[in-house]
Parts: structure tokens; sequence; C-alpha cells
């Protein structure tokens, strides 16, 4: 009884209020590390669950109007605070419940705060509602009426909590913290893998809310392994938007019921990607070996659980490629087999791996050490292949989620741009070069490298030099966001400060008097917000 | 052999290029006021012309890359005067085509050219690139990278011109400047019924992107009846967003087909929207027959086919809202049988009316002058209900494309609340308020007031006072957009500089030297561009 999960009590939230267990079905968490069962049951949400928590967040939506940008800056703050107040509790949980390790939680918990505290400083400053005040014209052709336009908050949001980061990704991630920061309130589906993390952050959240004065509806968590707790969400009337990240299979069919809900409602999921690595002749002459240490590094983090894990590497098809392959398949022998986060990745993994393996052209370059003990236990794995095989298996085009790489030796730097050109939408590619090779490149006019450029930010969202994918800073200019399949819609990006914007929309005040005005509209800018006015940004 | 129409070859253009008309299936365009086809055959796009068209949209989009907004600029401003340089001749053809009359086309032209330089004014400056520059932080844990975010193009955009407004929502219209601002190639989809004005719109456009020294895929232009071609269109794999107005039947119809894409692109359909009017007692004391002016005057603009005509008009159930209603007839009954833009929206327009006056608690309040000779005619109607036939008949809650409109009667101002919370999401809601009575009620804090403001908003993208919704500003606070079903995301505008956003993806680099950075993102900021750098927008 020494242990904090033995004190979690399985209860959906909904409005902020613990609900009572009922007969329906339950499910428990797993010790990923050690293959057994811990915790309480968790019951299974139903559909009328699912309603009730829907139409709180419609009846907070009702009640608070257009939040003011302090109240909700304060919200985020009290959200910060309280989950650092209890932030041992919550990093020995979500290790216990995902094997991450309690440095890595410490560090995610710290982000996951950052992150809230971040959007409330955004908040504050008030560009995220892009004000725009164009001043009545009457000597216009037509006559101009005078047009206030701002963002408002969507309306109630579905989150759905990612696996692979308990804190950063999940019920007090970045879908709740940018949905609360646009002003929306939230209903958190819980990953199961993780129900008691998710359920002491839910009772963190709802508390803030609480102590902030604001209705409980702003914030609900429901508990289910079961899709159709899921779907029953996106199709709850109310709810007006979705944040997902998770697989592909996942968020795809979130999009879609989502894409055909009588009024359809917009599922921004973060989902599979490759982030193909690219590595020229002139960098591995330069630094092989400590490209082979960065590349395993980065694609052995977290257990090969990130969104970002490098899942594919072009390298020469030559003695250098050779010899990379070698420093890797070396650094490699050395990892540790990790606990996946739950027999369900490692059985998917399992499956992804063996249809891999299975392809002729296909080898098995190195393997880290075999998975010993209990738990879902997996060997990290690189392999490699010719660039025919691989433009001529799909297969080799997905996502591999886990320790698990594929090289691809390509024999030309022309047929590097090639295959660039051809990548399936990712979240990232990484471009590793000779020192100056790339300046020398736009000045010498040598044609591939430039063009590899040029391909690669076609397929992605974040494009990088001389680093590797895994590290996303939550920051004003990052964008963890990409084409199809790595999320539903290029534009937006689930990681920093743009994030809110997934969760407002534009209203246009016409001829409204200055009395009724929202304040963020008013001629004397009472938020001090910045602003553009006939179509100058911030005049004096 | 007078009529420029006669003077008009019925050619896709793709990629510039006239193409030779084949042996396939043709239509004509019809003279709505005289009901005969004029003009020749146009020929429907064949599946391999809509795949040649995307493709070239593809190369053109590869080849030019980053457009300079100088660039863009000045094509924009190439179209505005190459449209300007056949202007009598657009205004001619279009009015033979659509019966809109020279003088409402003659504004549309110009607001088209305007529209066109105010996005071309809009790209010089820069701010819906939203740079953002996040320098590196060596100190941060974990350490920052250097981050660098702009948007770019989305790619090639497919573009469907809309029936009623056959220059400023059509060929050159709003969505093709902005997916142009953004620099898109587009396709566009010409409406059929007014195929000579697109086909000359679009010769315009294809030589000003050849007089700029633009890859001609930058813009191609089909023909087309059949849905067959549009759905080819949306489904070519290059296209990345379209952009639509026209009906909620076919903006669902295509918007349902861009989600179901094996990629899924978002489709920007603006289409049914009931604009619904508040009159309050107080308003209808002060200006009574004013009001009934203004409301038939807007309902009867343009054969009450605006997006923005006012379909629902709220009046108190009492003295002061059957003198309304006498004053609306008796405007009413002056206004002759305007000719509609084709037989299927008549044809369409009857049916609409038929049910609803079949709907038991609805009568026909009053009519104009019935329709004589030719064409496509039809009178403008008003009919009447009370609240409760309103509430329960969901029929009454669908748009009626042409001069009709119903008046609700409203047993109390409470009432008009209630409604209003049920509205389905409409482009604009307008509420007409006595001297005062706004600003009154929120010092008073009489309810009912505030409450149908704020419910109003919330179910619509532009709130209106004591204005009536047709005319639609091209400014930078402009939204033209709402809930569904008046658009498929209210996040969006399809007027307005902000319609730009919508064509627009992002992206980040990360520690790329500056040599090879874009223009847009280098410290020495050669653009000139707004930005926020370290989260400080435009630091000296």
């Amino acid at each position: 009884m020494s242990s904090p999960i033995d004190r979690v009590t399985g209860a959906h939230l909904i409005a902020g209020t613990p609900q009572p267990l009922g007969g329906g079905p339950t499910f428990r968490a797993v010790d990923p590390a050690r293959g057994v069962p811990i915790g309480p049951e968790f019951p299974e949400a139903t559909e009328a669950q699912v309603t009730a928590a829907a139409t709180a967040a419609a009846q907070a939506f009702a009640a608070t109007g257009d939040l003011p940008p302090a109240a909700i800056a304060e919200l985020l703050e009290a959200i910060a605070a309280g989950l650092e107040a209890i932030g041992d509790e919550l990093v020995e949980l979500a290790d216990l419940e995902t094997a991450l390790g309690p440095t890595r939680l410490t560090g995610e918990l710290a982000r996951t705060c950052g992150q809230l505290r971040l959007f409330a400083t955004t908040v504050r400053e008030g560009s995220h509602l892009d004000v725009r005040i164009d001043p009545a014209d009457p000597s216009a052709t037509p006559p101009r009426p005078d047009l206030r336009r701002l963002k408002v908050a969507r309306g109630p949001v579905a989150v759905f909590g990612a696996s692979n980061f308990p804190l950063a990704f999940s019920v007090p991630g970045g879908d709740t913290a940018s949905a609360l920061a646009a002003g929306c309130p939230v209903v958190v589906k819980a990953h199961p893998s993780h129900p008691a993390t998710s359920q002491r952050c839910g009772e963190a959240i709802a508390a803030a809310v609480a102590a902030c004065g604001l209705p409980g509806g702003m914030f609900s968590l429901l508990h289910g392994r079961r899709t159709e707790v899921g779907r029953a969400l996106v199709l709850a009337a109310p709810i007006a938007a979705v944040g997902f990240t998770g697989s592909l299979a996942g968020g795809r069919a979130l999009f879609d019921l989502g894409a055909a809900r009588p009024d359809p409602i917009p599922v921004y999921a973060e989902m599979g990607s490759l982030n193909p690595v690219f590595l020229t002749a002139a960098a591995l002459a330069a630094r092989s070996e400590q490209l082979a240490e960065g590349f395993v590094g980065s694609m052995t983090l977290g257990t090969g659980q990130f969104c970002t894990k490098p899942g594919l590497v072009f390298v020469p098809d030559d003695d250098a490629g050779r010899r990379f392959e070698q420093q890797v398949a070396a650094v490699l022998g050395e990892q540790p087999a990790g606990a996946l986060l739950n027999a369900g990745v490692l059985g998917a993994l399992d499956e992804r791996l063996g249809v891999t393996r299975a392809v002729d052209g296909v080898q098995v370059l190195a393997e880290g050490h075999p998975p010993a003990g209990a738990g879902s236990r997996c060997a990290a794995t690189v392999l490699a292949t010719d660039l025919a095989t691989y433009r001529a298996t799909a297969e080799l085009r997905e996502e591999h989620f886990g320790p698990v790489s594929l090289i691809v030796r390509c024999p030309t730097p022309e047929s590097m741009v090639e295959v660039a050109r051809e990548l399936p939408g990712s979240l990232t590619v990484s471009i590793h070069v000779g020192p100056g090779e790339l300046a020398e490149d736009t000045t010498s006019g040598q044609e591939p490298l430039a063009a590899l450029q040029a391909a690669a930010r076609g397929r992605c969202g974040r494009l990088i030099v001389d680093q590797f994918p895994t590290g996303v800073a939550v920051s004003p200019a990052m964008h963890h966001g990409g084409p199809y399949p790595a999320t539903t819609d290029a534009a937006h990006t689930s990681v920093g400060t743009a994030a809110i914007e997934r969760f407002l929309r534009a209203v246009c005040y016409q001829n409204v008097p200055a009395a009724v005005l929202p304040p963020a509209l008013r001629d004397d800018n009472p938020l001090g917000l910045p602003r553009t006015i006939d179509g100058q940004r911030n005049p004096a």
C-alpha cells in the first residue's frame, strides 16, 4: 500500500466531479517493465457519461463567454502549480505505468508546466486574437461600415491523450493547454495505458478550475479502453474540435468521424511520421562515428517511441556508407532492450517488424540487447536495404513505432533528391552535411544539395540541418506538424504557441456600438492587445 | 455577330494554353433574361484534362518555390490591369449570362480589381507569413536550437467559381486572388452558368501569368457542367486545397470528397446561410417603415442571390410587428420580378418555396410583381409564421436561394434569445435596436438584449447592429465565414485579406545555415517583413 497508484480511484471526472463507479466493464493499467496489472479498476465511460461531459462543457462555454486573457492565464498557471505540487507522485505514477524512467519523466513534467506558463504569457500578450479594426469609411464606394474582427474560442474541445508522453502530450499536455489557452472547455479521453497518471493530472486541473472560480464544465476526464468512448466523444454534438496524438489508424478514424458529422468538426491529429534523415558523403567524411552515435541515440530515445524518431536514414551506397553502417551496428549492440509502453505497442511493433524483415532485399543490420525478463521489452533494431527495394515496397514507408529504423543505400546524390520528393509527409526531415557544404552549394550552384533541401521541405513541417529530429522545443517558432500522414492538416502545429490557433475561430463585429463591444475591440484597448488598424500593425 | 459572346471560344485553358475542342459532350450558356441559349459550345473537361491541369500546377509549384512577395504582388496587379483593359466587354458578357445588370456588374468588376490590388498590398507587407524567429538558447534545459518559422504556399488550389458573382466570387474572385496571394497555383472549375465571362477572365489571368514570366501552370481554367469534372479535380493528387462558394449540397459533396481522399485536403466551402435579422420592439417603434424598406431592399438585392441575403426576420408578435409586416408588404408589392441566374436556380427556388408554403402555419405575407415574359424570373416573396411553427419545422431553417424571406413572430424578447441560440450557423446575424438600446442594456442589466447579442454571435461569423447583411467589404477586418452550414470551417473567411491564410501551411527551419535560409527568415530581413523574434513582435 505504499505505492501512490494504490491511492488512485478510477473515477471519471465530469465537470470536475468524480463519478460513482458503476457496474460496467473496467480495465487496469499494466506495469510495462514487469508485465503485471497495477492500480485500481478503471471504468469504461458510458455514452451517457460522454454526453454529460460534453453538455457540461457546452454549459461552461456559454457561461464564460469570452474569458478575459488574464483569467485564462491564471488558470494555466494554477494548473502548472497544481501539477508541481504533486510532482513527485506524478513522476512515480507515470514511471510505474510507462517505464519511461524518472529522469525523463521529471524533465517531461518540467516541460509540461513550462508549456502551460508559456501559453499563459502568450495569452496575456494577445497576438493570437489577431485583432483587426477597420474604421468606417463613408467616402468609400460602397461606403464601408465600422468592422472589428477578433478570434474567439471555437467551443468545447475533445482531447485524446497520447501514450508516449504521459504528461506533455497527455491530460495536461499541449492539446489541453492550447485549447484552454484559446478559452475552450476541454473533455479529455485519458489514454488507457496510463490511467492513474491521467487521473491525478485531471484532479489537479479540475482543482485549478475550481480555485479560479470557473465553471466545473471547463474540464472533464473520461476513461476508456474501448474505441466506443472516443467515437462517442467525437460525435457528441457540443464538441467543436478535437486534438489527438497517436497512431495513424486511430487519428484517421477520428478524423473521418469528425468530417462525417452532420456538422463537420476539425480533428487535428498528429500521427505517424518517418522523420527521414539524409547523410551526405561530405557529412560522413567529416564525422561518421559521431553521426552513428547521434542516430542510435535519437532512434532509441524513449525506447524509440517519439513522434520524431528517425525511422529512415538515406546514406550513400559506397564504402563510407558501409563504414557508417558498421559504426551504427557497434553502437546499437550496446543498447539495452527497453520496455515499450504496453503490450499492444510491442505486439504491433513485432508485427510490423516481421513484415519488414520478410521483404526480399531487406537485411537486419544490427540489434541491441535481446529482451530479457518480464514486460513488453524489445531489442532495438536497424535494418538496411537498397534504394530500389525501398522504392518498390510500400510497406517500407510505414512507421515502426518503437526502436526500429531502416537505412536505405542511395547510389547517387541525385537519387537522394528523387526519393526525397516521394517521401510520405513527415513531421521532420533532417539533412546532415559536410562543413560549409550547404552554403557552398548555394554559391557554387551544385544542384543536388539545394534540390534535396527543397524537396525535403516540401514533405515535412520542420527541416533540420546537422541535428537529429528528437527533441521538440516548446516555443513560438516551433512547428510540430507536417503533410499527411504526419498530421491531418499541415497548416497546424500541436507544439509551441501557434498550437492555440487550432481552437479559435474568427468573428467580425459590424457597426456595433462601443458600449457593447468586447473589451478586445474597443478603441481604448483596455486589454493592451496588439492590433491591426486599417491595415497597419500596431499604429502608435 | 456584334455581341462579344460570339467572339468567345469555348476552350479549356491548361497551363495558359487553349485546348483543342474535342468531340465530347458540350453545353452552352443561357441568357436568363430571355431563356435562350447564347454563345459557343463549351466542352466538358475530361479526366485527362483535369489531370493535365493539376499536373501542370504541381510543376509550376515545384518550379517557383517560394515566390518572392514582390513577384506575387506584381502578378495580382497585372491581373487587375488585364481585367480592366477588357472591362466593358466583361460587363457586357456577364450581363448577358447573369442578367445582373451593368451597374451592379461594373461595381463588381471594380470590387474584383480592388480586391486583387488589396491582396497585392497585403502580400508586400507580409504579416500573413507570420515569421517567427527563436534564436538558439544553449543555456535552456534542454538547449534550444535556432528555430525559424514561416508560412508557405500549400500547393495547387482548386477553385470553384460561384454563380451569383460572375467576377468577384468566380474565376478572378476572392478564392483565386487569395490562393495566388499565398503563392499557390490555381485550377479553376468555371461555373457553367457564365462560361464566356469565365473564359475571358481566365484568358486575362493566363496572359498576366505569362507577362510576369511565371510558369503557365500557375493558372488553368476548366469548363464543365457535370459533377464529374469537379469530382475529378478535388480528387486529383496534386491538389492541396479547395475553395468553393455555392450551395450547401455542392459544398458538402466536395468537402466529403476532400476529407475522404487517401491524403485528406481542406475544402473551404462557403455555402448556405439564413442571415437572420432580429428587430426589437424599440427598433420598430423608432423606424418601422425605414426598416421595412431596408429589409426588402436587402432581400431583393441581386434578385435575392446574395450569400448574405436576410432569409429570416424575427419580430415581436404584437401590433408593432404587424405594422412592420404591412409596411414590408407595401414595399414588396412594388418590386419587379427579377431574373434568376439560371433555370436551375429558379427550379430549386420554386421547389423550396413550395415546401415552405405547404407548411401548416405559414402564410404568404406579400409578393412582388409576378414574373412576366421569358427567362428564369420569379416574384419576390415574404412569408410569415409564428415561433412555434418555426421551431417545429426543420424545413423552415433551410435557405431559399432567391428573393424569399420568412418573418417569424416571437411572443417575448426572451423567446428571441432562445431561438437565437438554436439558429443554424450563418454568415451573419443582424440586430436592429432602438436608439441607445444596446448601451442601456449593458449598464442597466436588461438581460434579454445582452443575451440576444451573445447567442447571435455564437451562431455566426459577423454580428451586425442596425444594418442589413448584404454588402461585404473587402478589408482586413472582414470575416465572411461562420459555423456550419454557413461554411465548412468557422475559423476561415472567403472575403478580406485573412482569406489568404486558408492556402498557407507552416514550416520551421531548425539550425539551418544563414546562407541557405529563405530570404524571409534571414537575420538581415531583406524583405522587410514584420517578425516575431523570441516572442516579441517587431523588436527594434
